[in-house]
């Protein structure tokens, strides 16, 4: 059975303008493929309802799930849950349970109207818990939608993690050699690729002061022959004069 | 006037899967935006042909420019050059001076067919100096392709930048304070952006061990506007108890 896919939707204006790093994708698409969602496609959006409610709407037809992260903070640039709603066509209106957590959570007279927008979810919302900041995220339909503060984001996506349908998951084996130039291996890399047409055979060279080389990867479900392939791979680099080392070279 | 938009195209498996952290982002989104070419929408897509033709002729139709990373190196999964070609339906074939630069770097026999594709274009391109590793990258129409290591791509960029037309730099100011939390501050910042409207003002909170706080960051090509914004936010935060510093907080 074909694994399910995931969307990344990064909404915010901080990641588009360089001010921000982003680090939400790489923690996702690797726990996503642990769980055999593999990621598909990530877009970085920002801050404009137009674009985030036509964006979710594309790619919630177009993946089995998609994450959204950012967005959902109590400030005026923080929009992205009235657009889901608008995406799906539903009220905006006060989720009960979110908003006793954090009618409890705060002091008197601090449950603001700023703060009472992140209670504030699409009809039909589901929760996410934020066992960091109390503010949940949610999920509707097939979409989940998630802080953009990566602490908090990993916090909720280990609470919803449980509740994914995945499939077989993703495996990776690697080796990596120094000496031998991707323009050498590859020829003999495409014919070790097209033996094994189920895995994902990627090459990726590495910069080192002192060993510059190329390490591959062979991506798939199907861990005997990714280990298959990386032995093809092993052999054609010591073919090629390489001293071929098991694994990713050292970060 | 308004300025030029551009769109990042990151395509590669490995970023998509995890394993590499794509850093190319926030590198091009700060130079652009330098150069007032602001980023407005990113999207990273994996080594398969139709997901990048059809991607980069909707985002060549819709952006001023488009910058994309990665996919043009030698092996089996390098097929951007090829699929640009195919989006602007022009043949893909040897680039006479990339061809000739290539074949004057190898030793004789080395410029192999894996090799030879990296002289291999879309008719009508023109190249983007490599200073790093020679094969060079090229601009089609309002498309940009460039490699996918960040050193090399970087080294691209710089030779390219020369050549595009910016609009007025996107400028930020900041100020930032510890003990006035986001959902304080929510509504007085409202009230600032909407006096504002031609600024982006972003509300980023922090969290640190001795002194979490938040961040607000005023983007836009008017500085006077931006640091008019930035002195109403700096005493909104005194007023709410707050101890405000300017600009962004220490990394």
């Amino acid at each position: 059975m074909a694994n399910p896919t995931a969307c990344i939707l990064i909404i915010g204006n901080e990641v588009l303008s360089g001010r921000t790093q982003d680090v939400n994708v790489k923690f996702l698409a690797t726990r996503l493929g642990e769980l055999g969602i593999p990621v598909r496609e990530v877009r970085i959006i920002p801050d404009v309802a137009e674009t985030i409610i036509g964006t979710v709407n594309e790619v919630r037809a177009r993946f089995d799930h998609v994450f959204t992260t950012g967005g959902i903070g109590p400030t005026h640039d923080d929009i992205t849950s009235e657009c889901v709603a608008a995406a799906f066509g539903v009220p905006w209106e006060p989720h009960p349970e979110a908003w006793a957590r954090m009618d409890r959570h705060y002091a008197p007279g601090e449950f603001n109207a700023a703060r009472q927008r992140m209670a504030t979810m699409p009809r039909g919302a589901s929760l996410i818990e934020n066992a960091i900041s109390i503010a949940p995220g949610f999920t509707i339909g097939n979409v989940h939608v998630m802080a953009g503060v990566p602490r908090i984001m990993q916090a909720m996506f280990d609470s919803l993690a449980p509740t994914l349908a995945g499939g077989a998951p993703v495996l990776s084996r690697a080796v990596h050699t120094a000496r031998v130039p991707e323009g050498r291996i590859a020829e003999g890399l495409a014919a070790i690729q097209a033996r094994h047409p189920d895995l994902d055979l990627g090459s990726y060279p590495y910069y080192r002061k002192d060993a510059s080389g190329v390490a591959i990867v062979a991506k798939g479900t199907d861990a005997a022959a990714a280990e298959a392939a990386i032995a093809e791979v092993t052999a054609l680099m010591r073919a090629l004069g390489g001293d071929p080392v098991a694994g990713e070279p050292p970060v």
